[in-house]
């Protein structure tokens, strides 16, 4: 990968700034503000803040530490919602995964209460982050991003259609809107924040929304892929992943050839909304990265 | 009580408001909403909101039902912010509380994931409808007052700590750090509301901050005290609850009668706090409400 080194810069600042806009671990009650740290920094790839970050500085044509200094606020507020859903996901009433990034979950390290608290805490330190922002307008219209993107109308409806719909056959349109929600509303918010931040006009707004929400679909698919076609490596697994296979995917719906023909459709309409859009080179390469997932 | 009338009007107005701010429960996906209004709707006194509206009109000097509209959207932002507090910690991780105000609790009637989930959505909805203020500047320091309340260094804080406390023979310092977090932050924010929709000066903010805080404890001393001697008319759950659970409390670490004197000092600080502003009538009534509780 070329850029390689872009990635890996960018997510360091991104850590950086993570832990200067969260509460030290040494300030009571610490353990609330550990089990923060241990979650925002298990490893999390920062997918979200770099595509935002990536945007930003392709709107701008700049490329350089200074300028994205104005917009981490923004950057970490968002990876600090994405936690915060992981957190809550993760717990034994919901996805049951006692494990994340190859570390044992929030609630397995920190118990069950602790762990509902700090999805919690992860929540209003998001949107205290955005208040960072010296800029009233533009915290505010931030603000109004998140906060849609996190409601009942994208991630935490998502959830919802998730947690009615296991155990049952449901249609392709309910699991496309399921992942639209879950991952694509935020992907969307990650571009709407760049375009608010670097002052883009509507009409780019729109097709990157747009780009967004093909990235997030495409992402999925793919993990639904490559989640069946390790499933069916490991055909013995261990209990508790019987629960995820009643999960319906688009393997499960569509079969893995056409999942495979849907996912580079996404793929291909993503590169066409930016293919004229002045320095799109780090995007295309996030979009090839996503393509290279394809087993 | 003479003003219950007033009392009984502003708590219609608030549910009316609450009616309007959230989503109708024929909107996809249901179940949330549905959840969502089945908490608030459970029977809630509005404590908060009306006593942030009952501020308002003494600040302003006024007490007619258009004056109040404009701060709707905050009072019901507190609302919401409380009863997706008291959703959590219902939960059987935390509290494990089967019944709230004599009906089954949000996660009883609609399941552990979905409460979860809906205490999430009530939290954003809090922010998304503080948006609605149409002042941008009040919005901002709306927020801020609500964030903090809520964070870590607030309600969350607060209800860690009584986590890690719990059966555990905590001091009498960290019992009132417990309950100044968990419903004094709450309350003290509903002042500073009102200040700031009511554009109240620095000094009647601070005044009015503390008002609360020492409204907030003598509530709490007087809960654990009612909790201990078994008024379960007066507690609006069951008695003993406490004890069963193994929690310190004021009557457990300085006697019942020690407990009565320090709630009645409380409510003497809070109204001396208040004694020479004008237009103070129900906020004194509010107190003598509170100070008719003491057994």
């Amino acid at each position: 990968m070329v850029l390689e080194r872009y990635f890996e810069n960018r997510r360091e600042i991104i850590n950086r700034a993570l832990d200067r806009y969260l509460p030290p671990d040494d300030t009571y009650p610490q353990k609330i503000h550990k089990a923060m740290r241990y979650s925002i920094f298990a490893g999390g790839k920062r997918l979200r803040p770099i595509f935002m970050i990536a945007t930003y500085e392709m709107l701008l044509n700049r490329r350089d530490k200074r300028s994205i200094q104005k917009i981490l606020p923004v950057a970490c507020a968002i990876e600090m919602l994405h936690t915060a859903s992981l957190i809550h996901d993760d717990l034994p009433f919901i996805d049951n995964a006692g494990e994340r990034r190859g570390k044992p979950s929030c609630h397995k390290k920190f118990g069950n209460a602790i762990a509902i608290l700090t999805g919690d805490a992860l929540i209003t330190q998001s949107f205290e982050t955005v208040l960072k922002l010296r800029n009233h307008k533009k915290a505010l219209s931030c603000l109004e991003i998140l906060l849609n993107a996190s409601s009942t109308r994208g991630m935490i409806g998502g959830q919802v259609v998730d947690i009615i719909s296991s155990q049952k056959r449901v249609k392709l349109h309910v699991l496309r809107d399921i992942h639209l929600k879950k991952t694509g509303a935020l992907l969307k918010a990650s571009e709407q924040l760049a375009c608010v931040m670097a002052n883009a006009n509507e009409q780019i707004t729109n097709a990157l929304a747009d780009f967004a929400l093909n990235i997030g679909l495409a992402y999925q698919v793919i993990d639904d892929i490559l989640d069946e076609v390790g499933a069916d490596e490991l055909l013995y697994k261990e209990s508790g992943e019987d629960h995820r296979n009643e999960k319906v995917t688009y393997p499960v719906l569509l079969g893995i050839e056409e999942s495979k023909k849907q996912a580079l459709k996404l793929i291909h309409d993503a590169s066409n909304i930016i293919k004229y859009m002045p320095n799109n080179d780090v995007l295309m390469e996030i979009l090839e990265t996503i393509r290279d997932r394809i087993p």
